[in-house]
C-alpha cells in the first residue's frame, strides 16, 4: 500500500476528476469528502469511490456540472431535484440555502433526490456544526439489509448522521443501520477471514459466516429489531420526503451504469445552544469496562485518526491508488 | 390479575385523576396516553404510571392544570416551559401548535422543558401520521444506561419514534435506545428469573445476570457503540435545544418528588407524501428465516394487541389496580 501525502492526494484525485469533465470547484467538493473519509480511516468511503464516479460520469449517469434545481415547497422545506450531479456538490449547496433558512425559520430541511452518492455523512453533519448548528442526515442505498426475521435484502445501510454544537469540539455521531458495511464484508472476504455468524445471511437466507457467500446475501440489521425498525423508518422517510425509490428498487449507489434514485435528507436546527462539553468530559473520564481501554465520545476516533494522517500521509491500497493515477493521466 | 374494560379503566382512571385536582380536558388526555400504551400491550408506559403521577401532583413537582407557556423562538421554532404541567397535556398542545405551522413553514419543531413523563411516544408520532405529517419524536428520562465500554449509568432510555403517513395504516416504530427497558429487568426479579448475560451491569459496572443487581447497577446500550452513539446524540440533541439536564443531573421521570428537568423534542414535516403501502406489503410477505413466524412491521404487533385487548379487556397487575382504585375512592 503506498503511503501518500494528503497534498499528493488531492492532486491526483483533482486531476482525473478534471479529465472527466468535473470543474475545479466542484471537483474540490467531491475530492474533499472522499478525502476526510480517508483520513478519518473509513476507506470504505474514500478514494475507493473514485473510478466508480468517474465512470458513472462517463456513462452519463453522473452530471459533472450540476448542482441541483432548488424548489422552496415552503418556507422551510427545500426539495432539490440533483439533476444527476455529483452528491457532495449537490449537497453542500443545498445545505448551505437550508442552513440559511434554519437561521430565520429555526429550522429547514433540505430532501434531495436524483443526485450521487454523498459519502460519508459526517462531513456534512460536522460542517453544519462549524456553522452553529444541529443537524440530521439521514441517505439512503440499494437494499443490502434484510428485514429483522426475514431472508433475503430489502432494505438499505440506511445511516444517519448527528451533529451538535457543544461548547467546545463538535459532537458528531454517523452509523449505517446495518450491523457492519458490506465493505467490511469484501475485506474479510479479500483476507480469507470468516465473518461472525450474526452479521450476514447467504443467498438462501441462512446465517453464514462465508464471506463470498455474504457478498451475494443479506447483511443483518444492527441491534436486532430495533435497528430494523430505525432502518425501515429512515427508508420510508426519506423516500416519502424525496419520491427516492425504496429497498430493491435502488440503483446507482453501488453500480457505473444505473442512474442514481436513493434520496437524502437533511433537517437543520437553528436553535438555543447548550453548554456541553462538561458532559461529554465526564463521559471521557469514566473508568472503562473490562476488555475496554477507555470510554470513547463517537467521532473521536476519527478525528485522532486524522490528525495522524495528516503527518503520515494516507495509505490507499494499490489497486484503488493505481487506477486513480491511470485516470489522472 | 383482573381483566378490566377499557371503559372501566378509563372511568376509574379518570375519578382518580379527578380525586388529584386534574380538569377533565386534562385528564382524558393523560388517560388516553396510559390506555393506549396498555391496549398496544406496553404495560410500563400504562397505568403502572398513574400512582406515582398522582403522588407527583400532591407533591407539588406536578401542575394538573399547566399546559405550558409556548414562545416561538422564530417561525418554526416552539420553545415550550412546561410549567410542570403532566406530560401528555404540555406534549398535545405543544404538537397542535407546532402541526399547524408545520402546514405552513413545511417543518417546525417544538422543544418542551419543564414538564412531566410523557409516555409512550409513538402515541403522538401516529397522532401526527393521522393529521398526514411526518414526525420525529425525542425524549429524555434519568441516566439508566451505560456508554459503550463504560461501567455506570450515564445516559437516558432515550427513545426515539418516527411516524410516517403511507397511504395506508400508519407507519409507527418507537424504541428505547436501551437493550430493554428497566422494566423488564424488574419483571425478571419479580419472577426470580435471571436476566441475559448482555442486559445490563452490576453497580461495580460488571455484566451480571442477576437482575436484582441490575436494578442498581446499568442497562447496555443497544447494538453496542452503534446504540451508545444514537442515545447519546439524543441526550445532547434535546438537552441543547431544550436546556433539559443531562446524564445523572436528569431527575423526575421515576420518583414522585423531585421537578422534572427532561426535555422532549417533536420535529414534524409536512412534506410530499409518498405511496410506501406496496413496499411494506412486500417485506411483511417476505419468507421468515429460521425461528421466525413472520417479518414484521414495527407498531403492527402493537396494533393487533390492541384490537384483542379492546375485545378482551385489560389486564392491569393487582397492586396497580388497587391502588388506583384506592386513589380514585
Amino acid at each position: 500500500m503506498p503511503r501518500v501525502s494528503v497534498h499528493q492526494a488531492q492532486e491526483v484525485a483533482d486531476a482525473a476528476l478534471a479529465r472527466a469533465g468535473v470543474p475545479a470547484d466542484n471537483a474540490a467538493v467531491q475530492r474533499d469528502v472522499l478525502l476526510e473519509a480517508e483520513l478519518r480511516g473509513f476507506a470504505s468511503h474514500g478514494l475507493l469511490r473514485l473510478p466508480r464516479l468517474i465512470e458513472r460520469i462517463r456513462n452519463g449517469v453522473a452530471d459533472p456540472l450540476a448542482t441541483g434545481a432548488h424548489q422552496w415547497r415552503s418556507h422551510a422545506f427545500l426539495s432539490v431535484d440533483g439533476e444527476r450531479g455529483l452528491g457532495p456538490v449537490v449537497a453542500m449547496r443545498a445545505l448551505a440555502a437550508a442552513g440559511d433558512r434554519a437561521k430565520s425559520q429555526g429550522v429547514a430541511l433540505a430532501a434531495i433526490s436524483n443526485s450521487n452518492h454523498i459519502g460519508m455523512l459526517a462531513y456534512y453533519a460536522e460542517h453544519c456544526v462549524s456553522l452553529g448548528q444541529s443537524v440530521i442526515a439521514l441517505t439512503t442505498s440499494e437494499a443490502l439489509v434484510h428485514p429483522w426475521g426475514g431472508r433475503r435484502a430489502m432494505i438499505g445501510t440506511n445511516p444517519i448522521a448527528i451533529g451538535v454544537p457543544t461548547g467546545g469540539e463538535p459532537f458528531v455521531m454517523d452509523t449505517a443501520t446495518s450491523v457492519v458495511a458490506m465493505g467490511r464484508i469484501h475485506d474479510h472476504a479479500n483476507r480469507g477471514e470468516p465473518i461472525p455468524p450474526d452479521w450476514a445471511l447467504d443467498e438462501e437466507g441462512n446465517p453464514t459466516t462465508d464471506p463470498e457467500r455474504a457478498k451475494h446475501g443479506a447483511i443483518a440489521p444492527f441491534g436486532g429489531a430495533k435497528g430494523f425498525a430505525l432502518g425501515l423508518a429512515f427508508e420510508l422517510l426519506v423516500s416519502s420526503l424525496t419520491g427516492a425509490a425504496l429497498g430493491t428498487g435502488v440503483r446507482g449507489t453501488l453500480d457505473s451504469t444505473e442512474v442514481c434514485n436513493k434520496g437524502d435528507v437533511f433537517i437543520i436546527i437553528d436553535g438555543p445552544a447548550g453548554r456541553l462539553v462538561d458532559y461529554l468530559d465526564a463521559i471521557r473520564a469514566e473508568q472503562p469496562a473490562a476488555g475496554f481501554e477507555a470510554v470513547r465520545i463517537p467521532g473521536e476516533r476519527g478525528r485522532a485518526s486524522r490528525r495522524t494522517t495528516l503527518e503520515r500521509g494516507l495509505s490507499v491500497a494499490d489497486e484503488v491508488w493505481n487506477r486513480i493515477i491511470d485516470m489522472a493521466a
